[in-house]
C-alpha cells in the first residue's frame, strides 16, 4: 500500500518536498491557503510564483481544504513561515490524530515568544511525534534533482531513522541526527547572518570578509545553542554550516538578496518588496537578538545586523565596527576555562 | 625603532603580506628565489605574475640574496610551496639565530614525509619559536585592503599575542588559537575538498551540492584532526570551514579552478597548466589520503579525490558514491559513543 503524506504549505520548499515524495511512489496531498494560487497551479501545471519551470506532476492532489489535505496521512509535513505556522496548527489540529507525524521543514523562531517550531508544534500537538528536517536544500535545486543532503533531526532514535527512510532519495541524502534543538537554531538563525553577507557583497566587500563573517556567525551561533541546550557539533554539521553555506553564497536565497539590496543602500521595505517573497531572516533578526539578551551570550554580528535593521544605524559602519572590536582568543569560552594550559 | 620583518617567498601571499607588514611601518625584506622575476618587478613596480595590479612600494627591500633578507629580522614570515619549505629553510638555517621567531603563512602537506610544515621547522630550527598564520585571506583582496580575519596559532599564548600584535590592522583581523596542529592541518587539507568543490561546479551541480561536500569535508578533517591531537574547534573556525568556505567559493581560489577544469572533462596536467601557478591541492591530497590510511579515519570524500586525480576514476561517479554510501548518522564517533543516550 502506499504511503500517505500529507505537505501543508504551497510556497517553494513545500512544493518541491511533495514533487520529491510523489516521485518516490508515495499518495501525496498539498495544503494551500489560497484558491487563486491553486486555480493558477492547476491552470498551468506549474506553481509560477513560487517554483517557476518545475511542472507539478498531476497525481499530487492540490487542495485548500486542510481536512482533506490531512485526512488518513501518515506524515503531515508543515512547510508555512514561523510567524503563522501557529494559526495554521491551530486550525489543523481538529483534523490530526495522535499516530500522525508532524515533520516540520520551515525555518524561524516565532516572535516574542522566541520559541522554535517543535515547541509550537508541541504546544498544539503535545501527543504527535516531532521530527524536523533541514540542511542546505534550496527548493530550486532540489526540485531539478541536484544533489542535495540534509538532516532528519528527533529525540527518538526510531523515528529519525523513520524520516531518514521516507524521505531519502538517490539525490537526496538524509543523515540523522538527535539534536532536534541545534538542527531548528542553525536553521533559523543562519539566515540573519546570510542578510550580513548580502550586505558585506552589496557593500562591495569580499570572499575573505563573508568567509570571515559565516565563520564568525555560526560561532555566535553556536555559542548560543549551546547555552539552549543544543550539541555544538550540530552547527559544524549540514544544519549549521551547511546551510549558512549555501544561503550566503547562493543568488536562491531570499536573505541574501535582501541583504544584498540593503547593502547597496536600498531601504529595508523597499528590499522585501523587490524580494517578493518572505524574507525570513528580517523577523529571525529580531527574535535572534531577544535570545542574546534573554540568555545573555554575545553576538555582535546579530547585534549590528539588528541595529542596521531595527534601528537605523548606518550600514557602512557595521563591518568596522566589527573588525575594530577587542582583540580575541578565537574560542572565547574554552580559553576562559583555560582548557587548553595556555 | 622600526620593528624587522623578512619575508621568505615572493609568491602572491607573502608578497601581500610584505605589502601589509611595510603599511604598518616596520622595515621589511622580501626574498625571492628568482633574479629574473626580482627585475621584473623592480621595472614594473609589481608582481605581474602572481598579483598583478598591486603596486609595490619601493620601501620593501626586495632580494635574491637569503643572507641579506634574514639579517637581523626579528620575525622570518616563510611563504613558499610546502614541499619546496625544507630545501629552503636547509639554506637558510646558517643565516637564522635562535632569537628569531618564525611564522609560516604557507600551507600543505610535505608527500611521503607526511609532515606538517611546523614540525619541517622544528627538525630543522629546534630552537627557535613558532608560529603559523591561516584563515580566509585571498592575497589579492588583502593586499587591496579588504577586511579579512585570520588566527595566529603557537603553543605558546605569550607569541600568539604577539604575532597577533605584529599582523593586526583596522583591516586585517588577528584571533589566537592554540592549537597549531588544527590549524595547519585545515588550511592544508581544505584544498584537497576545494579540488572537490570545483570538480562538483565543473560537472555543473549545484550550490546545495557543493555546500554538503564543504561540510561534509570538514567533518572529515575534523575527524582525522581529532586523531591527530588538533581540537574540533579549530575546524569550526576561521583556519577550518573559514578557509574552506573562500577556497570553495572563490574565484580567487587556484584549487577550486583547476576542481572546475578537472569537472568540465579537462585532464588533470594540462588543467594544472592553465592554471598557471602551484595548485597544492593536488599533492595534498597524496598526503591527505595517506594519512587518512595511517590514522585509519574514514576520509570518503578525500578518497574518491585521490581516485580521480591519481588512479583515473571517472569524475562523474564520485558524487553519486558519495550520496548513494550507506545511511548515516551525522556525527558518526558521537554517535558510537552514545553520547545522546539515543
Amino acid at each position: 500500500m502506499k504511503r500517505k503524506i500529507g505537505v501543508i504549505g504551497g510556497g517553494s520548499w513545500g512544493t518541491a518536498i511533495a514533487i520529491l515524495l510523489l516521485n518516490k511512489g508515495y499518495d501525496v496531498n498539498l495544503y494551500l491557503r489560497d484558491e487563486k494560487q491553486l486555480e493558477k497551479i492547476r491552470d498551468s501545471g506549474e506553481n509560477a510564483k513560487y517554483l517557476p519551470g518545475i511542472p507539478i506532476p498531476e497525481d499530487i492532489m492540490i487542495t485548500t481544504d486542510l481536512e482533506k489535505s490531512l485526512y488518513e496521512r501518515e506524515v503531515v509535513v508543515t512547510s508555512v513561515p514561523s510567524q503563522v505556522v501557529r494559526n495554521v496548527l491551530n486550525s489543523a489540529k481538529k483534523y490530526i490524530n495522535k499516530e500522525q507525524i508532524i515533520v516540520n521543514v520551515a525555518k524561524g523562531i516565532e516572535n516574542h515568544s522566541l520559541l522554535r517550531i517543535s515547541q509550537i508544534v508541541e504546544e498544539i500537538l503535545p501527543n504527535n511525534k516531532f521530527a524536523a528536517l533541514s540542511g542546505p536544500s534550496h527548493a530550486e535545486e532540489v526540485a531539478r534533482n541536484v544533489p542535495t543532503a540534509v538532516v532528519a533531526a528527533s529525540k527518538e532514535k526510531n523515528l529519525a531513522e523513520y524520516i531518514q527512510d521516507v524521505f531519502m532519495t538517490p539525490y537526496f541524502r538524509v543523515y540523522t541526527n538527535p539534536d532536534v534543538i541545534g538542527v531548528e537554531l542553525g536553521g533559523s538563525l543562519k539566515n540573519v547572518i546570510a542578510l550580513g553577507a548580502g550586505i558585506s557583497d552589496g557593500l562591495g566587500y569580499g570572499d575573505n570578509t563573508k568567509a570571515a563573517l559565516m565563520t564568525r556567525g555560526i560561532i555566535e551561533i553556536s555559542r548560543l545553542g549551546g547555552k539552549m541546550g543544543a550539541n555544538h557539533g550540530t552547527f559544524s554539521g549540514l544544519a549549521g554550516i551547511g546551510d549558512l553555506i549555501v544561503t550566503c553564497t547562493s543568488m536562491h536565497s531570499r536573505n541574501r538578496r535582501a541583504g544584498i539590496l540593503i547593502g547597496q543602500g536600498v531601504k529595508i521595505e523597499d528590499a522585501v518588496k523587490r524580494v517578493g517573497m518572505i524574507v525570513e531572516g528580517i523577523k529571525t533578526t529580531e527574535s535572534a537578538y531577544e535570545l542574546s539578551l534573554k540568555y545573555n551570550v554575545p553576538m555582535p554580528i546579530t547585534k549590528e545586523i539588528y541595529e542596521v535593521l531595527y534601528r537605523g544605524s548606518d550600514v557602512k559602519n557595521s563591518v568596522y565596527n566589527l573588525m575594530l572590536r577587542d582583540k580575541k582568543h578565537e574560542m572565547e569560552e574554552a580559553a576562559q576555562e583555560n582548557k587548553y594550559n595556555w
